[in-house]
């Protein structure tokens, strides 16, 4: 497909990068706020289709996790939108919980001050 | 810094992948709705800080850019957030325009079907 075919088209073709991943940017379904944002391989992303839930690759430990498997904090898909070039996912989901490992309700929970500090919200 | 000073001090320090480059995530200051996603690295954060208009890295094009330099679409920053882990920015920004370069408001205009077709929103 050309750039423009990508723009318009009604097929979904993910474009993985030279890693094999793809960014997926996760949202609150009901507020809109950015809870966390992961990277999925082209098997995490299936599994996220088939089964309703995130599932994501860890580049640090190299392998397939689904989110909350451990602490139920999952995330139940609502919504996946796709961008423009097909490179970048958005997932509306709703959170069973904290979507940051800190245990804080989103993973951006300081805001950069124009000095370079970090300012909890 | 350690993983749990990182996600705890108060000193801004963004973590750049191994291509020099941090994903922004750009949401409307008012609505929340994601807008775009894009890459910055160290020079194009440090504009984006010193202008107050996000400036990203083009990795097509492998240069930096003033985002609606052409267009006027540019991307005013009210707010930059951080992740628990640095690696990722959320930018609150006001949008002159649609952000999208197909003249969409947000590059994230097509949703995925469960049966792998992409509709617009």
């Amino acid at each position: 497909m050309t750039e423009s075919d990508i723009e318009t088209t009604n097929r979904f073709e993910p474009r993985f990068d030279v890693s094999g991943l793809i960014t997926a940017v996760c949202v609150d379904a009901a507020g809109g706020e950015v809870l966390m944002v992961a990277h999925m391989n082209a098997e995490s992303l299936a599994m996220t289709r088939e089964t309703g839930f995130a599932h994501f690759w860890s580049r640090s430990r190299q392998m397939l996790w689904k989110k909350g498997e451990s602490s139920g904090h999952v995330l139940r898909l609502v919504e996946m939108l796709v961008d423009c070039d097909q490179d970048c996912l958005v997932l509306r989901v709703e959170a069973n919980g904290p979507a940051c490992h800190t245990n804080a309700r989103t993973c951006f929970y300081r805001k950069v001050t124009p000095d370079g500090l970090l300012q909890r919200g």
